[in-house]
């Protein structure tokens, strides 16, 4: 299969992009890679960096962040981000798009050109967190659907209950609702009328779970309407931004013994971000189009990158979009 | 004024009460400090410690977080929380309960006995979190309403926003509306409902925020539903867990240098985790009912009894409940 990777829509494409690309050429591929976007930039970027491998499908414009979502998928039709959707969906042996591009654009694309998997109320994002003790939990919807029903919200569970089957091989994957306390009885309207329908869904749902206990392993999958998906990423975001902000200050302001602890301590810490920086476990799928689509970061660096390609491979391996519709084909 | 203050609800009550109670009376008190609980216990704890001039009021039974909240205050009529309620209801020298137990007792206590402020359509918890450049935010609600409609929203500002001008003498809060995105067409369904009704209610309103600020000092006050405001306080706390708990375990992992290295680095730990340790800055004031009533945390040290000491002091000097009743008289 061929994994279809936006050249641009990262921060600093298509240089990051091909970082990723050439990292993850280090290792072994099963699947071989293809960059969409402008051909006349990128063969002699790649021919610099002996990538002579890696095809280019020539796409000469450019989405940005700026661009409306729909109009930039209607009328931008040359753009790197439409034509690997497009490909994506009209090539048998393509098997995914990794874009870092506009969310907004990425997921209105993914609907428009790949289309949604029958049955599939509303695709929805679905970021991998890592976990304290060293597992991930899928985190969805994340995004993609602010205000949601309550069967959406058992479809983004069949989803994410597909996604980490077919992906880390758990057979039976905890699911988790997320809500304000653990007790049934907790929980928005939204909630209370989600929690029967996971109850009685086959699935093996482990009840409310509360946004403190996210992080520690308690769920492989966590189910939220988008607002509060992005409300608790968002969070976490910040938390561990103000952790490490103070920490720096706090280094910066004491003399000599401070300075020499951070320097010892520089190992540990570099570790402890590596661990809880979701951008190296991957990008986050947009689960129930045809396809797999990732959006990997906007200010992705190449490791990012190539964790979303060994992430895009996975997806294929793993027959995420083929489970999908089969718990669909089920209903 | 007497600030009347629980003596049980805490883990390891009364004894973490009396420390508190102690450690605020080493400073100068404007106000007097009355304990209530059973007596015959309190009276000889206190005369160990010296602590000779603290009153204390005589309530033999005790709420607990198994009690359901609403029967506990119907029938629970002589446990701590409910006398000390009604003591600040009936006495015009009571200005403030401070109470470490349920939370959900806590609040129907206040609303049923203490009373809603008359134009108020639901009080809220409004907990106070440190922020990175060494200021405060005001995060409202944060628990108190699960499921809210727009007008909640509306006063939940105008409650922050009393609150910050009393107890934190700033002229014209900044008050911002929890999103999903700084766009002002981001946001749920209730969002864009609050939105316009924020931009004309004469207060200083900067927009939607995004979680991911919330601790970086951009707003005053944060306003959001009790649910999702929920959700972003305990992905932070979650986060804050996660990073120790990594941090500690990359440590304990480590050599000698990682050891000499934490030992180096442990007063910029220290000073991190008390700068961003909400308990610090006090409990969560639950505004708008007639008379100030503060949720200290049940594993309450403390130091965080003393902080919520200063913060009744603060909001009975700076007349937040007044401050919120003639923003209702206005309208």
């Amino acid at each position: 299969m061929k994994i279809l990777i936006d050249a641009y829509g990262a921060d600093n494409a298509p240089q990051c992009i091909l970082d990723g690309i050439e990292l993850a050429l280090r290792g072994k591929r099963k699947h071989s890679l293809v960059v969409v976007g402008k051909e006349s930039q990128l063969k002699p970027l790649l021919q610099q960096r002996g990538l002579n491998d890696v095809a280019v499908i020539d796409a000469p414009d450019i989405i940005t962040n700026d661009d409306s979502p729909t109009e930039a998928i209607r009328k931008k039709s040359d753009s790197s981000m439409v034509v690997a959707l497009r490909t994506l969906k009209e090539r048998d042996d393509c098997g995914a798009v990794i874009s870092c591009g506009s969310s907004g654009a990425l997921l209105t694309g993914a609907f428009m050109i790949v289309g949604r998997i029958k049955g599939v109320s509303r695709p929805a994002m679905a970021p991998v967190l890592p976990t304290v003790d060293g597992g991930k939990v899928v985190l969805i919807d994340c995004g993609a659907n602010t205000d949601c029903k309550p069967l959406n919200l058992l479809h983004f569970a069949q989803m994410g209950n597909a996604y980490v089957k077919g992906v880390f091989g758990i057979k039976s994957p905890r699911i988790g609702l997320l809500s304000n306390g653990t007790e049934e009885h907790k929980g928005s309207a939204l909630n209370k009328e989600v929690y029967p329908l996971l109850q009685q869904s086959g699935l093996n749902f482990i009840g409310n779970l509360e946004a403190r206990d996210l992080l520690f392993g308690k769920a492989d999958v966590v189910v939220t309407d988008g607002y509060n998906g992005n409300i608790a990423l968002k969070s976490i975001e910040g938390m561990a931004g103000a952790i490490f902000t103070l920490l720096k200050k706090g280094i910066a302001d004491g003399g000599i013994k401070e300075k020499a602890g951070a320097l010892l301590l520089k190992p540990v810490m570099k570790g402890l971000k590596d661990k809880m920086d979701y951008n190296k476990v991957g990008g986050a799928p947009f689960l129930g189009v045809e396809k797999p689509v990732i959006k990997a970061h906007g200010s992705s660096a190449g490791s990012a990158i190539a964790a979303a390609i060994e992430q895009a491979e996975a997806m294929i391996d793993g027959e995420v979009t083929q489970r999908i519709k089969s718990s669909y084909a089920d209903l």
